[in-house]
């Protein structure tokens, strides 16, 4: 009897262990850039993945844009932010960490009394050892972020505070990819960059989008098209849907939100606002052969771009494949989300985890028997000719697939019915493809 | 940021309270009337009735009428009722208690020997201080109920029984009262009239009605038409149905059946034959907030006018809400079924439960978000400016709101869906209403 | 009150154990033959079941016929066979057990060594005292079975080895049996002769087919037509379907596959490849009220029959009901499965409850109530007529039916949804037939 390559989905395991090391250095050069909703920061950091992914096309949106609901917001930049205490020392200064600043602080510089200075300072009583991570993107305000240990210590007296930002007419910038495959139907990949030196609620997502944007494109042969889209989150992707609105709901079958997808701690799930798309099925399937103890969230947990992906009348088939979720685990949001928490091999399994689900949306046909009753697979060599107790798992898996591929269920569905993952049944596909026992049934597919 | 009045849903506790004593005071009145099927008990109850409710509408059908399957019997009334021991000693007297008579008796007077009495007692041997309820509405008989205790203490010897009952042509009596809304379509409520002196099946259920009528009936503004029915059980809702079916399946699109809703042991639900209604999804919406450990029957544990209302060709989306539903409590249909049992902490609690359900139903409106994406809800003054770790729960309900409003699902499956009961979301929906971001999707109403 | 006849479904208790011990006997006799897919074996068998069914047609198909995938084999015949040790002495001999060949072995008749007659012997390590059953169809092979224990016995050597058999062009033989109903409409019994001297796996499934056909030609009415199938398994049902597969496909409503029906250990099911066909709902209605322990297995499990009537593009309604299912008891597919393990009682078992599958297919009928509400029970005498607490079951199922009859749902529904058996609620379909409260309703049938 013939035998079938057996398939583990995704990438082999040195090669992966290769790109996680790469993916957690791209995450090292990005980290202290100091991203925003709009900026330099942004710009900086879009340029750097362009030199990994030479077809990114960036973009800007002037300041005062109006896109559906939603208007640009001025451009923001900061150079330098630093507090002095009655001494004259720098106690807290944006040179050792982005995070000491809140996001969108007008400028400032100026003498300030202790008392004033408090009500400008955020820090965390439970966390007093953490910075926490503030922005004020749409009402105008200035403000620092210390470790509430510092702030304890804080004495009486006059500071100064001082905050070189510009807050200006500018633009937004964001960036996408397009990788043309057989069909024009698309699977749509989204990340975002707008967060300042934070690790797995920021830059595991930017880096894990490019490392898998490499690998679709450097594929022999893509059956999808597959756009990757890198924008500052919930404005980023309003922009991104105000402009493409109409051809990604006619063009997109499949779609992930990458976040929070470089520790090592679990796999989650978030669902689409549906539930029920190709993309949550892949998503679970791929989860559950992946870790079967991965936590399972609902949209009532949603918090990312999904929230725009799959808003009413937007509707994209969008879910997200996570390792530990944003708000879910205690450094979220804080200093403490850094490139300790992130690491190469959470990285790896998070790359693994989305090129296992993007092949199961490959592998997602239907197919038809083409003959009538159980074929003589002994004739073909593809079944044991001895008939003794026990069946191989392979003469089972060509038996289950000929028993279920009916012209209606999909190669997903069948992967669930049978318990075994779609990346397995694939070599038996082609196998019986090749024998003439199945064919693909076409399912109005947009060619 | 603006902040929103939390409501509760029905009524408010002082309110409820003072109108759960209102409502103990009526069953009060209302309980030595011997009610049965047809006669003077019946027109009296629906009179005492009328005087809180002035628009009530009484009707009679006179004996002989066909109505679908059944017609209606002759008239029972009774004004005396007793037995002699030998002695000449009244040893049960329908003065001390109607349920002393079995229901529809006919006529009686004469001397009898204790053997032949006996088959015209009924008593409880398991309940020996119980007088049990018994009727013989289709099959001439006379009998007489009484305590076990009593029965055993019989002596032989001859004994004088009298039953100075009529059953002759007359009618049968019910009443209905029809509150006009803004649209046509209707919300039907229905209770029984006909039991004697019991408390939680049977005057709870009138008790209640005229509250909620009253209730109804002062109201600023409707959106639905109300219809309160108030007949015997089985064969009232027969005549009714028989009277109004075409209307009634075109207008109906929920109902509930008010029966055994005075007692203080537990909130039960029983759904409609198809269990899928308007009705049954805002009862177990309802009951769910009210008391998360109220009981669920099934349809096999039906026994009032559910059963017609049900019933294959008139299927009118009727789920009953209970206290403790008939035939589960020990005092059922026994002179233990009494005004300690109802209470009037019982009754509010009943009401509060169906002024919910009708206020659930009046809220289970479609919305559609009316733009593209989220809102901007900071420039609206409805989100937290400051991005700080925790959401608070307004933010959280507008935003689930803004979410789900998918011309879909309607309100009562949102509430469901996020978790929270529909009448503290109705003050989010007037507001985001308010502000235009949602707007109401018609679903094909009558006008 | 007029009372029902209480119905137990089935055949009676003292019938049941009669034809009990009628199957074992027929068992008993069929036990010796050498059956395999072709042969005079299958054919001595069908004879004899032809002394029991005199209508039932046999058929031969001959070799090199092409039937969709699989092109029918020479036919296998085989007179004698055996070992003869290095001593001379018959250690191996077919006349001893059927099972010491491996089917369709080609002839031989030489002196051979141990280590070369070692690659042509099968016993089972773990099953020492077992004769194991092996077949090599559609490849030529000749080869003994024999006990382990017997095997490890043997000493090198010269032996000799005979197998008298013939492999030449012939046909292949199968039975089939047609009884014609009221209705075209057909249910399909279908059962394999292709096994040697097995028990459960085999000859209960003749037995018992044969005894049910008995049953059903005896019956004085049959709403729809039965089609009974003795075929070699596999290619057998194969070689039915490609004669038969339009008719089928428009004729048969419900079927089941009778395999592995006669020991005593459990009853079990597997459902069709749909799994919620007429036949699926009738085997685990009827399991489920024979014995509630009953094994549910899935469609992954199968492994007779149903994998060809079920397979994609034949898709008729065949679930299978049996006692221990092939490949999941210790004996199974050795010498041990033998008239001990299946028994009078087993089979007697086995029969019943494919009587009640059948008779609750022909009950499943749809009806619809012929008045709106309730009827009036009492003045049919259907209705106690003094209400007293506790309501006797035979009115309880009355109005049960009245309150689910409603020309939607079947009787095995409302069975389903009551928790009656249908065949209890057969007798009282027909009581409220004959008063005309229900009438049955046309679901499209072929008449």
């Amino acid at each position: 009897m013939k035998t079938v390559a057996k398939s583990e989905g995704g990438k082999d395991e040195s090669d992966l262990r290769a790109q996680g090391e790469e993916m957690h250095a791209l995450c090292r050069e990005l980290f202290p850039i100091c991203r925003s909703l709009t900026g330099d920061g942004v710009r900086r950091t879009l340029n750097i993945i362009q030199r990994q992914l030479p077809q990114l096309q960036i973009h800007e949106v002037p300041s005062g844009t109006k896109c559906f609901d939603w208007t640009i917001p001025p451009e923001w930049n900061i150079r330098d932010a630093y507090i002095l205490d009655p001494a004259g020392r720098k106690i807290v200064d944006f040179a050792d960490s982005n995070l000491h600043v809140v996001g969108y602080s007008t400028p400032v510089d100026r003498d300030i009394g202790l008392e004033e200075l408090q009500q400008h300072l955020h820090s965390l009583p439970d966390m007093p050892g953490a910075i926490p991570y503030v922005t004020s993107y749409y009402k105008e305000r200035w403000g620092f972020c210390l470790t509430h240990r510092q702030r304890e210590q804080l004495k009486p007296g006059t500071y100064r505070v001082k905050i070189d930002s510009t807050l200006a007419p500018g633009s937004l910038t964001y960036a996408d990819l397009v990788l043309p495959g057989k069909l024009r139907q698309e699977i749509l990949l989204s990340t975002y960059v707008c967060h300042p030196s934070l690790g797995n609620n920021e830059l595991s997502g930017p880096a894990v989008a490019t490392f898998l944007a490499k690998h679709i494109a450097g594929l022999a042969e893509r059956t999808y098209t597959y756009r990757f889209v890198f924008v500052p989150e919930t404005i980023g992707s309003i922009v991104y849907l105000s402009k493409h609105l109409d051809h990604l709901k006619s063009s997109v079958i499949a779609g992930f939100n990458i976040t929070c997808i470089g520790d090592e701690r679990c796999y989650s799930y978030l669902p689409s606002r549906d539930g029920k798309t190709l993309s949550d099925r892949v998503a679970k399937h791929v989860l559950r052969h992946t870790d079967p103890d991965y936590v399972a969230y609902t949209f009532l947990d949603r918090g990312s771009d999904e929230r725009q992906y799959c808003a009413p009348g937007v509707d994209l088939p969008v879910a997200t494949v996570m390792r530990s979720k944003y708000g879910t685990y205690p450094e979220y949001h804080t200093s403490l989300d850094d490139l300790s928490l992130v690491t190469a091999t959470g990285l790896a399994g998070g790359l693994q985890a989305l090129i296992r689900c993007v092949e199961a949306v490959e592998h997602c046909r239907t197919y038809k028997v083409q003959v009538l009753g159980e074929p003589q697979m002994g004739r073909r060599g593809l079944y044991s000719t001895l008939g003794t107790r026990g069946v191989e798992d392979a003469v089972r898996i060509r038996m289950d697939l000929l028993a279920y591929c009916d012209g209606r269920r999909d190669l997903v569905e069948i992967a669930e019915t049978i318990g075994v993952p779609v990346w397995e049944l694939a070599p038996y596909v082609a196998e019986l493809l090749s024998h003439g026992l199945i064919a693909e049934v076409e399912s109005g597919s947009v060619t």
